[in-house]
């Protein structure tokens, strides 16, 4: 067949198979990566980006756009053809430099990296919890910027996922909080191939999907995924329901159009091999050689740069006449659209800044500083949501003027996530990755191990989602080692580019929230205390921004002898021990290190002044174990810190347990100056 | 009312009312706990134990007891009350001192430290897994050793779970899991009383739990939690329901009881106050004071040790008749009752350890050898049985003999977890938690993040739980910085009692498998690699068992300048620079460091001489971050590793990329000597 062959109404069939070809030719040529995936669903992608989708390749950053996840990111091929065949700018020799180095097709999709991509996806079911996100902030902004004949904000999320992220736990807590919320603007493609790595899904799963998502209250179709008229049917239909979020499951063969390997899992994470490309070509009529899609064909594809630059046309105009309707949102508008950050809320951080520094309780709880800092800035950060995993009353992560978010009703400023730690921060990277708005929430800091895969996929997008992580210690006291995290500030630490702050007082709180309002491209944890500490002199004058700073000098006429560091809860033991030392003479520094990355930000020379290489002695003091800190002790240092687990007791008790005390802090300097 | 005016058909509410105010009263005297669930589930739990559950107080440990899970673990009043009640060796005066530092009633129940605590529960959706475990090991175990006319394995698993259990993921992944392996024995009370932390479970969750359930092919019920008869009845119908998990959905009332608290979230987490306890004391005619129980209520709960001392004793019958009838397979079951571990897979490993010795190849990936080593032991193991999170040809976790466990059919060795991470972790604890299980499964190192909390379990509980942990680094190549492990090395570290093995060759591999399977009371994890590794003399020799070993002294002649450090695949990067060191006259030693937490546990004299403190010019080489290495570094060490997350790229590239090579260990040997 010529191009000039090429009939109308076989369009948008061979539309799908320019994807098909595509993934098989790139895996094959990068002989590595999984073309099943995208053959199967080729059909389904087609419908939808060439009859649905509301978008312009043109611009990849339209804040209206519908948006589009690929959850099961494996499948990478699938978004690169489309994003290529659209019109995106990702030139087909990106498509043939799949998975090398330095390319724009990286194994799985990566946003920030490839214009078009919104979320970073592969582990299984994130995806699909970023696109609750998506779809949440779609609604919220709604509910923020329309108004009666202004129907600003009005889009629609899409999403991709096949049976591993339906197997995965974080499916079911964002799925069923989708479905509680009545995300009726989110739909959801199900591959339903029946085949994963070990081979048929009948292996490992028999769940019955649609009674599933039913019982989550959502909308539910199944349908062939090879019939493009019957996905636009189901399309039309999932888009007609307004109340609840839509799953279509889509009966598909993986590896559709290979001879005689579709339908088997051999397609799903390897290439097909040449003799196999070669027979699908044949059996699909497709005689164009490997990346080279006939002009018809790719014509078909780039309507969308007409269609789209006429949809965003449209939309701009929509948001002159409200900017001239509605001035004072239509500014905020445009600072969203033009992406930039709020800085509304500094005032107000600065006045109670001042106000702390003026008169600061003399104990408190960081996690109760941290409500503080909340209170005076929520209501006027515009782009700032809260929540938390149902510990709301202990995370004081709720705004006295704050609403909820609820059923159908998205006004608010508050999310009930429920106990979904793992749901909740995949929404959360979906909220951020979406524009307009910057979340935070809340949970005790043990279930970090909950959400860490969530996290992580924060810090790789570096997306600003800001993790309230309260009972930051055993100072949890009496819920006992299940309950207390002694390994977490070391696991956290760990992340690239995760900002971990631990303040030692109400002034760094507020310190450390600034900080991580201030850090526009990527996550902060912010670990916080059930039990009150004293308030310090020194603290609250921008010593955080540094990570690490002289919090107390050596006492008046005693020479530097030795460091004491701490973070949060012992910075007070470092504190106390320093007046200990001093009375028997020895001159001890106290340094608070609230944020190691932002210390490790800092010049050499700052933290030699900070940590002079020539004090060789050095104590650590943290209730967490020693890992990480060594970096900071050197070959004489002296750790302050837990062993092994916690226990079940009142704090206090815990701490003299566990040999986590001044006198020990103490004991520790004078065995480090030996 | 006085003892003696009790009515013995009032026995089964007095009996409910006993857990009520132990509860209450152990809540309000520790000033910290959850009264409300105990209260609520007091008639449940009463029907079970007093009428059901078939147990030897006696004797926590027979072998085919009915097991008893607690996930809402925060409940463990509940608990405590009936290990008390029904006779297990927990006076008292262990209730009094409910959360107090050293009592054996810690805040929630910890397996291994209360006698009759199964698994250790508070993380929410973990008991719900090891219940999905412990049901799975009783299957095995009867597919093991039952014949006809003996029955010496049948027993029940029971798990109590709240809204919160159902909310997190890991319960839709093991309970997904249970539906489809037709766990018929399993048996899970849902405490379905519209309460959680934050208020009403409207505020966040709407779940038709049932219909959930029935789409994982569960048997389903509701009933009234609070009607005794009702709940009997109810756990008959799902006892005789043999093929499918059954859930009883209890519509119960949290704080059942108390006049004014009942069904308020305030009674979930905090003590209930003296007056609302005295009036409850009043409204429910319960006239004795705090931890005192009416004889005839006592001896009605203790009527288990009548019931269970006769239980066991016509199982021990069952058993002598089943060791004279089935000698060899007796003996196994004389093994697995008296706890003794099985020491069969040793021969068959010293076998290959000694083939290895004599000739191994000369490179090979860790994964790979480390499915050699499972094929050697798999089959002579007699408890040991695998499994994969969907990646089986990726883990090379299955062994060839190996049979799948499938649904309704339990006597093969391999479980097909399917993408389920989480639940699989979870489950395996329960399997380990049985008894007569030793279990391993795999998937890739990343999704250690998948696994975290329910590996932290696995250590607190000393679980014999070995995590198969393949693809771990950016030795991954082409699936990029989502797949590619370079903080988990240091996270996992981070986790007390886990020991974690990062093997360099074959024979390291090996040695790793050896450790684990010796390492009866703790969990494992192996780091191994997608890529093929040479093979080095001086491997196999017993190094692993000190966690660290000099690989490669010195080259003679030359005195020692500089300590190389690496683990699993960049020992080879180590070794290079060795050699390359030496032709510019260098001396350098490369210790292999397979296992920090063996190494740690070694006499300091011992650590002295593999990395001796005078020589302090140290590199440490591997594709992780630097968060723990500075330990082993000291002052003037330099780490070469990983600053950031990992490309898309074949892997060698990668290695190049990011500057993990022995020309950068010869670089950083040179400066550290500085």
């Amino acid at each position: 067949m010529t191009s000039k062959a090429i009939a109308s109404k076989d369009l948008p069939r061979l539309a799908a198979h320019a994807i098909r070809f595509l993934a098989m030719d790139g895996v094959q040529k990068a002989k590595s990566g999984h073309p099943g995936m995208p053959m199967g669903m080729a059909d389904i992608a087609t419908v939808l980006w060439t009859k649905v989708l509301n978008y312009n390749p043109a611009n990849p950053d339209w804040l209206d756009r519908d948006r589009f996840v690929l959850s099961n990111g494996h499948g990478s091929m699938l978004l690169y053809s489309l994003l290529h065949l659209s019109g995106y700018d990702l030139p087909m020799k990106e498509l043939e430099n799949f998975r090398q180095l330095g390319s724009k097709t990286p194994g799985h999709p990566e946003a920030g990296h490839t214009k078009g991509v919104e979320v970073t996806t592969g582990p299984l079911g994130q995806g699909i919890s970023n696109a609750v996100g998506l779809a949440l902030a779609e609604r919220w902004l709604a509910a923020r910027f329309n108004k009666p004949g202004h129907q600003i904000i009005n889009h629609h999320t899409y999403v991709f996922a096949g049976d591993g992220c339906l197997m995965e736990g974080i499916s079911h807590e964002s799925c069923s909080l989708a479905g509680h919320l009545r995300l009726g603007k989110l739909i959801l493609f199900y591959d339903d191939n029946h085949i994963s790595i070990d081979g048929n899904t009948k292996l490992s799963y028999s769940d019955n999907a649609t009674a599933r998502f039913s019982a989550y209250g959502w909308h539910v179709q199944k349908v062939n995924g090879h019939d493009q008229a019957a996905v636009a049917k189901a399309i039309a239909a999932a888009r007609k329901e307004s109340k609840r979020p839509s799953l279509i499951a889509c009966r598909t063969v993986i590896g559709w159009g290979a001879p005689t390997l579709a339908g088997s899992h051999a397609t799903h994470g390897s290439p097909l091999g040449q003799d196999e490309i070669a027979a699908t070509r044949k059996a699909l009529g497709w005689p164009w050689p490997p990346f080279k899609v006939p002009r018809p064909v790719l014509n078909y594809w780039r309507s969308a740069l007409v269609r789209g630059k006429k949809s965003e046309g449209e939309w701009n105009r929509k948001v002159s006449a409200y900017r001239k309707a509605h001035p004072t949102e239509g500014a905020e508008l445009q600072r969203i659209i033009a992406g930039k950050p709020s800085t509304a809320w500094q005032a107000p951080l600065n006045k109670l800044r001042r106000s702390l520094l003026k008169s600061a309780p003399d104990t408190e709880a960081t996690r109760v500083a941290s409500g503080m800092v909340l209170n005076a800035v929520g209501m006027a950060h515009p782009d700032l949501i809260g929540g938390s995993a149902d510990l709301t009353p202990s995370n004081n992560t709720r705004v006295k003027e704050y609403e909820d978010i609820a059923p159908g009703k998205f006004s608010g400023k508050y999310i009930r996530y429920g106990v979904r730690e793992h749901g909740m921060a995949g929404i959360m990277n979906g909220l951020a990755q979406h524009g307009g708005v910057v979340p935070y929430s809340g949970t005790f800091a043990i279930f970090t191990d909950y959400l860490r895969p969530a996290m992580r996929l924060s810090a790789i997008m570096g997306a600003q989602v800001i993790y309230v992580l309260t009972h930051d210690s055993i100072g949890l006291g009496e819920d006992g080692p299940t309950h207390q995290p002694v390994e977490h500030y070391a696991a956290c630490r760990a992340i690239p580019n995760l900002y971990v702050y631990r303040p030692c007082d109400v002034r760094e709180t507020l310190e450390c929230w600034e900080s991580a309002l201030r850090r526009t491209n990527g996550p902060a944890a912010l670990l916080l205390t059930r039990q009150k500490l004293p308030t310090f002199p020194g603290t609250g004058k921008g010593g955080v921004k540094n990570g690490g700073y002289v919090l107390a000098d050596t006492p008046k006429g005693l020479a530097l002898k030795v460091v004491l560091m701490g973070t949060g809860s012992e910075v007070q033991l470092a504190m106390e021990a320093r007046e200990q030392l001093s009375k028997q003479k020895i001159g001890a520094r106290v340094v608070s290190m609230p944020c190691w990355e932002a210390f490790e930000a800092q010049p050499q020379a700052y933290r030699n002044r900070v940590i002079p290489p020539r004090v060789t002695a050095r104590v650590a003091v943290e209730s967490g174990v020693e890992l990480g800190w060594g970096r900071y002790l050197g070959d004489k240092g002296v750790m302050v810190g837990m062993k092994g687990f916690g226990g079940s007791a009142p704090f206090d008790k815990l701490f003299k347990h566990f040999g986590i005390t001044s006198a020990e802090v103490v004991k520790a300097a004078k065995s480090a100056m030996k």
